[in-house]
């Protein structure tokens, strides 16, 4: 017997391919796949999102919130289907919600959009490598327009350049609308690079990747230079809250962030509060993105100010978020439900999305934040204050 | 009418507490939410994993695969289930494991294994907080005694420690056996974080973590330490296989390999392969991981060497690997189907499993290599190798 | 008696101030500083380079060289002046320059030249901050005209911008001539500054200095965007030089830099080569260099590649080398006297010394990684070609 | 005429030897080297610190301080020679230290010691390298008592490991006294892992530095782990102090700082206060020490925290600082004259003296960073605190 899977010849998707492949692994493996077998939408939807289909993981989806979102994009109240098996998370980022409630809510800012794609330029030489870049630089509108003539959607904005031994890396930023837009910028990518190619008065070979981009990883690069959207969630959270709901107070909160900050430096971390990725992996999994991308949408930067009247301004900064109400994962039916839940599907709609996401990362940073301060952190703070070397 | 989601006074988890908030959220948005509530999977095994659960996102699995792994865990033929929405993914790892086959198979090795907590302790000044640290390693035994008490599985290893400012960071390292530990380990850490602060000579104050946990996001120090499970996948890639099966060979591949490092080392870049994430975050929702966990998990270094016949040495080292085979999303009805297709269900697999999440890495880093540079390196490679400054 | 050491009212660095000077030393310390307090030069010379001055270091100078230039402003056999006081770091210099010459020469590219100031703009809210960083981008001919308004050297290129929180990094990238300009930039970015204050619609505070420039100090950013000069030294050792000369073969040189390269990305090293710092630090001291200014140089890329011939192609890319012919410490006497043995005193003569130091730095890492090899690298090098998993 | 350098045949260091030197390029090059030529010490003094010995490089010192440093080895109030070509940076220095002064001097702690050398040990796969680390670990004693039977100073502490691809790195941990430690380390290491590859069961190659030292580069490696010494100065700057000698205050300060840290971890830098390398660099050229060092020790963080009362706690943690009172340079004439200044030449000082160099590092961050705020920020301070998103 052979050790092939089952394939189906014309991609069909259909039930009885599926389930002509979990009787090969139940015949290989003494796994029936049963329950992976149980699913309600139809597989003719999934060509473009999977191969070899076997079934479903049904993963669990609760609601935080609701949470005040006081955007431009998103304005009002939202209830944020997070699909998790961590038990608490749910919980822990609903309780952040109520207290940005409380506080009048979070202001989210979109500072701006790009998806790259970076492919090397090989040269003899460094010196024709700068002199290429030299180039580039002066053709940049012709390079655009060929890119732009492989998308309706993607439009070229510029192209970073960095010169390392004898190779020119390039990096183009495209705004991709409402798409992720890594699969479009590639083609974009390969047209213009070939163009580049053909019409370079300076020989040249190139890789249509060389991991500057950077795909699906994080990087410094990411947090210096914005990859996916720039947005921001901000709040000022008032004392009296902070001590109602969560049990701490606002020096409190200042005081471990430093500590926290200093951790997080030290140990060179892509994210300095608490844990960004816990309500960006759920999001993400219940709105079909890619769910890859939550190491490059983690990154960010926490932020906080403790005002003269002790409140405390708390903000976060994701440099990389990639989000997509269009395309990919986010037409498949039960993520597609979740996407209307936050009225987030379809055209138009990528920046409110990014919007919630920040939001949804403040509120479950507060409530983490907190949670670790008030079940063990010393109740004496009084003391901490007069602590001096 | 209230914005407040209707909340289960029990905890039942029942198919109705889940239908009235469906009927909530459908009056609040218009969105009815019909195929997330249809799921096959009984409601009453979700406590433990989700709160205000409303349904279930259907996630798409295919299979890749098989792949040969000579592990000294996984050993034979695996189908490695992967749920993703991103299309040509499982075709790709697919291709990469039907190479890696005709090559003899991956040699998996799992180096180590820890699970961290760190909290940060604060003194009065550096003196204090470096004299502090010295107590604390006289006092280890204790320590880990105090530690292992909160648990049958956390057994403490050791303690790092540094001093930043009047702070003293200890990093806890448990073995935490086959679960991701997460949890258990904050138990330990907070029941010797409390021996230490009560039994301290001097006086001290806490947060339970710091930040160099670090916990749910990437870090260069996890980089350098293992987090999780430090495993290593190698293989020796047949210059006959990769031309008869890549397209291209395996000189080209070394070329594309240091213009890629070249690449990630500039961007600071988390891994220096193709897109670790990818085949991590698929076989992490598939087989109920932490779906956070990816950002630690994708971290990784990519090797290679060209070997005098031409064959390629490639390896991937992952240094903070977090898998489970047991507790968290791993007993949920469909994900505890992969992990049985894996035979990795239950206590004693994790590391089976980590090698097998290795071995899918590299299959798929191999597959993305060849096809970016098959599809769009210059094919008159030959003159790449006579290129002179 | 005072614990104040004598001032000087006139600034005139007279030999009897730094008499008294010395001799007020000599009464609290004991130390007579008799050497210290002898010199060649007129202390006349040094207003503008020192306070407080009381005397001379004697660094002694060695030379190393000469070294075969190919570069675009530095061109044919250059002694290069290096004060050190680690023994064997000229001979090792020395030794990769006879390399060099062997093999025909290094050829040196300068790609371009920027130096930074940094202000961070701090406002309300990043709603305000991301609309202002639009504003400055509509007014950046005005503020290029104020900024260059101070200076007849300065010219402003460009200005990053990246919005954190309620702040807005604004990165000002000038030319600054012969000059390493941070004196300069931080004049014009302050009146820059001052103007975009004063007409800003949004209003704002500012700090002349945001630590994004990253002065004195290596960054990331830095890896990434040029900070002095990006310089590229190459070549292509000979296989029979190798042998001959530095006892190794280009082989083991490929297989140790993958070593190398590997443990520089483990630990997240500035620079993953041998040692860029000595030569680079000893250059600088010799011709007036601002010896801070070090830890911004070191950073940098060494790339190789085994050729089909087994030549080695080697490359450093240095990306933010700050170097000046001009101004600072490079018009005292001595100091003056090695730029004019390198033919770099002046206006004009930046960039050759930049290749230069380029070239010295390339000189250093081939002898320093051989050196390596060669002791104590194992003969039985045709073992480690069999080495397979 | 030959190209070629006047060579010492007896490495005597004669002045005639310089002098022919000298003459030799000032024929090539037409520089005669007059003052450069001129010198005071003895140049019988210099073998082991110079080779190809011309002359001298005078750079001017001037005296920072005093300040009142409260240390465990540093006590007292010390006259700090800076040697340096930058204008204002021995005054800033000095401002700095007036103010620390004023708020009772600056607490120093050297938390530890070591100073390392890493090779890396090749083998033929992935878990080889594992087994042979546990090989290591087990025979640790016998490895130490090899490595210090080179060395009657040199001690082996620990031994950190890394397994990646199918390599492992080790990296020896050693205290070395009163040196810096780099080549005594390299000798006894060099033993070791003689000794090592003879007696290891799994045959092995090695290469003596595999870049994880970081040997004269920046790592993030030395932010977590020591090299050198690690050292903090702590310090609580008074209200009053700051407002009447620095013309701001304390609010300020904690406000730019925190923009300042901000500005730091967005673009990856070593350093997130104003200027370490400054004060480093100048004391390491006054008193000898090894030039190229200043790239390792800039590294660090400064942390602050506003006390109740408005006073601020400010530090300066140096993770990676190299120092030495024996050896290297520290016995040249007029250096050896500069230590004794401060007291700490010799046997029994290297801690005295990395003291007196955090101390220094935290007097010209104090003075710098109010320049920037009480020059350049806004004079209505009061606006910032009523900032509200």
């Amino acid at each position: 017997m052979t050790d092939r899977l089952p394939r189906d010849r014309k991609n069909d998707y259909t039930q009885e391919m599926a389930s002509q492949r979990r009787e090969f692994l139940s015949d290989k493996t003494g796994e029936s796949l049963e329950l992976t077998g149980q699913y309600s939408i139809d597989p003719a939807v999934l060509p473009g999102n999977i191969e070899n289909f076997i079934g479903i993981v049904q993963m669990p989806v609760g609601i935080a919130g609701p949470v005040q979102v006081n955007g431009e994009h998103a304005n009002g109240l939202f209830y944020v289907p997070l699909a998790t098996t961590e038990g608490t998370l749910v919980a822990s980022y609903s309780r952040g919600m109520r207290v940005i409630n409380e506080c009048g809510g979070v202001m989210t800012t979109v500072v701006e959009q790009f998806m790259q794609r970076a492919p090397a330029f090989l040269f003899e030489n460094a010196r024709q490598a700068r002199d290429f870049g030299q180039w580039v630089n002066e053709h940049f509108g012709e390079i655009a327009e060929v890119a732009q003539s492989t998308s309706s959607i993607a439009k070229l904005q510029h192209i970073e350049q960095w010169s390392v031994a004898r190779s020119r890396y390039l990096r183009f930023n495209y705004t991709t609308g409402d798409a992720a837009g890594q699969n479009m910028v590639s083609k974009a990518t390969l047209a213009a690079s070939e163009w580049i190619k053909a019409n370079s008065p300076i020989p040249c070979d190139y890789l249509l990747s060389g991991n500057m981009d950077t795909d699906k990883k994080h990087s410094q690069l990411n947090m210096i230079h914005s990859r996916g959207r720039r947005v921001i969630a901000e709040i000022v959270l008032k004392k009296d809250v902070v001590r109602r709901m969560l049990h701490t107070d606002t020096r409190m909160m200042a005081k471990a962030a430093v500590m926290s900050n200093i951790g997080a430096r030290i140990a060179g971390a892509a994210y300095n509060g608490p844990h960004s990725a816990n309500g960006i992996a759920s999001l993400f999994i219940a709105t079909g993105q890619d769910e890859a991308n939550v190491v490059e949408s983690h990154a960010g930067h926490m932020s906080h100010e403790l005002l003269d009247n002790d409140d405390l301004y708390l903000s976060v900064t994701l440099p990389s978020l990639i989000v997509a109400t269009y395309g990919g994962g986010t037409g498949l039916p039960t993520q597609k439900e979740c996407l209307n839940l936050l009225g987030c599907y379809g055209k138009g709609k990528a920046n409110k999305l990014a919007e919630i996401v920040a939001a949804t990362v403040l509120a479950g940073d507060i409530s983490l934040a907190c949670a670790v301060i008030a079940g063990h952190w010393v109740s004496s703070h009084d003391r901490l204050g007069r602590n001096r070397p």
